[in-house]
């Protein structure tokens, strides 16, 4: 049994064809949807990719893992996926990119040789890199040389940064390089062929591991793209035009909005740029090329995999980080908590007989990114460890068990404390904190020194009214912002005793222990009753 | 400059004469209070030893450093008083009590020698274990064959456990052993001579380590009394008798409360047995004979170090890890949020000049055992940890610089998931969890699943009523229980990153990222106002 776990980088959910995209056509992922489950409520826990992920590969909250934004370092101790799956006699491996940030101070504090391999894992977010890639060379910058760099500059693609001068970099009809940074040059090709680029390249190297690894195995190939740069090899770079993109979601109500947080995120600058129907114009294309480059090599990789036999006793897991504003809601990037952002595509295919009632099925229950971790536990078979992992295994649901108990709240946190935002609304940084309470029928966002937002996603799917001040609901506002006191006042770092050691705790007297006593009467009365009670 | 932490165990703060007992005289701790401070609202972060120690020695409240009960193991990688101070040079000593469980499963997960210095460092709380004796062998239990039974059995009071056969136990007149546990044995002297008992025996291991400790040092000193059993060696088995006892804070009303959690909690056996005029007029002399022997015995140990010039240059701390309710409000032991239980004595002697202007004065500001580690820090140099530590150093209020942006509300929290009222109340380990804040005035009682309880602590000092449901201070609820939320959702493990660190993110962009950006010319004109922002 295997777990194949891919994600995309900044994948908006509603961009494939299976989530309802008009024009973009994602057969691949669709066809995979047919043979398992497609989530419509998966919401990741922070619309940003470093805390996103540290989520994804703890299974517990941004606020409990504590890596709240890009390049936070993952506190050591705490545990990852690797750790979970190792004593299950797992090999879980990397192929691309996780954002992780290693703890260095507190690996040296604890004497972790990074070499080691506890250090590898401890550093690489409890990973086997077998090829760890988080591109944006030099910046993703792990590795200050990565290994596709090598790639290229053994097929002539050369240079000190050959990700950023080939792979990423357009260029003129005079042959002038031309970044695939600048949103200008975004509706050029790629200065590389499109099997070179990254996409491909990195699917090979999933190809690679399946065909020398020995099961069980679970191999996260996880995709930079369609992060930016913006820009896509041919044929991907014009296989879509302006024709083809939907309008900004989006209206004048918004963009003279009251709440000055939102009012200051539309001030950013790429917030500004993607306000401008140029930008979107030039970019969205790009991006769905990359989407649609990505489908193409899954389409490879299945049928690999199929050809393999893999495709009998492997779980197929897709999914994003985190989506992409692309100027809906007069913002750019994520960074909030509108379903562009924080909404990700989920798909599951379990191969498992026991999933065969559900496949081909939809499911909007509230499902978070943090849910994975456990899900992955269960099918290789571990004991849950609701003490450390904070989501729920999706089994009952991939199984049709029913969903009686399911959670009534999605949570999504962000924190802007590096954000231009902060600084423009003159906040401490501590003070620079979002959380996103949802239900099946609302979503509340707490600011904290602000009003909160709301939006009534029954009524407005669009989130283009936002009701944060409408008396009238203040009712509705009171019981999510309890829900998140509940939710925040919740053990999350309770997490080395497991529920059946605390419950043979209670109750329990170790012997020689005795509070409460008068004398040795009371004490035999106690123990004929049972084991005498009150421990300290 | 060297720090001497003094912590008694379970000791009331009302049951020193500096804090206003009545019969109970404690010259050489009010003498303490006369050179330095005596704080007057001193809280500790939870009313249990193991959860309000950890927060003691790692200066975090008990939801962030996740020990939230006895034995629960502090997670590896929560950084301690050791770990602060190790790097300035600092030797972090033990002669005493800790009550800390090392992250077993967590050390051998990271590879972590128990026997290497860091794993002594690991598994002992950031402490070098000069002495650690938790008490209450074998429970105590750290260590099955402690260096003071040794002791013990060196001077003739031998066998398997002479901590619990000689130091805790009384004889009758035909020399049958009566336990110290038992509370009708409390009035009886122990069998040993008053020199062998734990105090003085653990007294003279800290002057032990003062005649060899080259500094500089923080020595803490802590003690397991007056902690169970309650039993006194002579003469302080009945130095004080009935007469010298207060009478118990309680009323009819508080009897027949209808808070189910309050009276599940009076449900407990060591409650019920508290209720009982027999079991007060037993214990409490017992356990203020020990209190006594306290400070007879920092009577010797001031002299001592007065003699050696020790005062001079060492900071002195006495502290306790919670009280004891003693019968108060019909309870035993601690584990609520009555003063009695969860207000600790706390003075602090500071050494420097600096301090002059405040000796022999007293402090009413909510100060919390959070805030001893940052004050020790601070003492020695350090640099401010406010990304890790969450007290706040106590210098300005020792150095009389003002107070005018202290802190608003003391917070303690208490998780009975092992209570018995939790097995009572048929509740989920996880929810069994209480959150305490307390204002200048007001003090509330966040209980999960039940109604908040509520004290007018100007009104009403004694905690006799509860003003939980009274309708006309739902403003005061509702303001308490917005502490609790913000608190509750501050950042408690964004602790990888100083605050230095994150505003130097603010704004800054690394070279070859450029986010949201059309064209050259807008790099050029961005870089020409100053660095580019918007990093991703």
């Amino acid at each position: 049994m295997n777990v194949l776990w891919i994600m995309a980088d900044q994948l908006r959910w509603d961009y494939l064809s299976c989530y309802g995209h008009p024009s973009l056509r994602t057969p691949n992922l669709d066809a995979l949807a047919q043979r398992g489950v497609r989530f419509d409520r998966a919401y990741v826990q922070s619309p940003i990719c470093g805390a996103s992920r540290m989520s994804f590969y703890t299974g517990r909250y941004v606020r409990s893992h504590g890596s709240t934004w890009n390049g936070f370092p993952l506190r050591v101790g705490e545990l990852t996926l690797g750790d979970h799956l190792a004593p299950l006699g797992v090999r879980t491996v990397l192929v691309g990119k996780t954002h992780m940030a290693a703890d260095i101070e507190g690996m040296v504090r604890l004497g972790i040789d990074p070499n080691s391999a506890i250090g590898v894992r401890v550093a690489q977010c409890g990973f086997e890199p077998y090829e760890r890639d988080d591109g944006l060379h030099p910046d993703g910058g792990y590795d200050p040389d990565p290994r596709y760099d090598e790639y290229l500059r053994q097929r002539g693609f050369g240079g000190d940064n050959p990700w950023d001068r080939w792979a990423n970099s357009a260029e003129d009809p005079d042959g002038r390089i031309l970044s695939g940074w600048l949103m200008r040059n975004c509706d050029r090709p790629a200065r590389i062929p499109e099997e070179h680029s990254e996409t491909p390249y990195i699917t090979r190297r999933a190809m690679d591991f399946m065909s020398e690894a020995r099961g069980p195995w679970l191999c996260h190939l996880s995709y930079i793209k369609p992060h930016w740069p913006y820009i896509a090899p041919a044929p991907y770079h014009d296989m879509y035009g302006i024709d083809d993109i939907v309008p900004p979601v989006r209206n004048a109500a918004e963009r003279s909005t009251d709440h000055p947080l939102y009012r200051a995120y539309q001030n950013h600058r790429v917030c500004q740029a993607f306000a401008r129907d140029e930008v979107r114009e030039r970019v969205i294309p790009a991006y769905m090329g990359l989407v649609k480059q990505i489908d193409d090599q899954l389409g490879i990789l299945f049928a690999f995999m199929e050809r393999k036999g893999l495709m009998r006793d492997t779980m197929i897991v897709f999914t994003s980080d985190h989506g992409d504003y692309l100027g809906d809601h007069w913002l750019g990037e994520k960074d909030f908590f509108h379903d562009a952002a924080v909404k990700a595509p989920l798909i599951f295919y379990d191969p498992r007989p026991a999933a065969d009632a559900t496949r081909g099925s939809s499911c909007d229950l509230l499902v978070e990114g943090i849910d994975l971790v456990p899900t992955f536990l269960e099918f290789f078979g571990g004991t849950p460890k609701p003490h450390i992992i904070e989501g729920r295994s999706l089994a009952p649901i991939l199984h049709g068990r029913g969903d009686a108990d399911w959670r009534k709240y999605a949570i999504s946190e962000y924190d802007y404390a590096t954000r231009d935002a902060r600084i423009e609304l003159g906040l401490d940084q501590a003070d620079a904190r979002l959380i996103m309470v949802r239900d099946r029928r609302w979503k509340y966002i707490h600011a904290e020194g602000f009003r909160p937002m709301l939006f009534d996603l029954e009524a407005d799917p669009d989130e283009l009214i936002d009701l944060g001040a409408d008396e009238a609901l203040e009712p509705v506002r009171q019981r999510l912002r309890d829900a998140i006191f509940r939710w925040a006042c919740r053990h999350h770092n309770r997490t080395t005793l497991t529920p059946q050691r605390i419950d043979s705790m209670a109750g329990a007297e170790p012997p020689g222990i005795l509070i409460g006593f008068w004398d040795e009467d009371e004490v035999e009365r106690a123990l004929s009753r049972g084991r005498p009670r009150g421990r300290r």
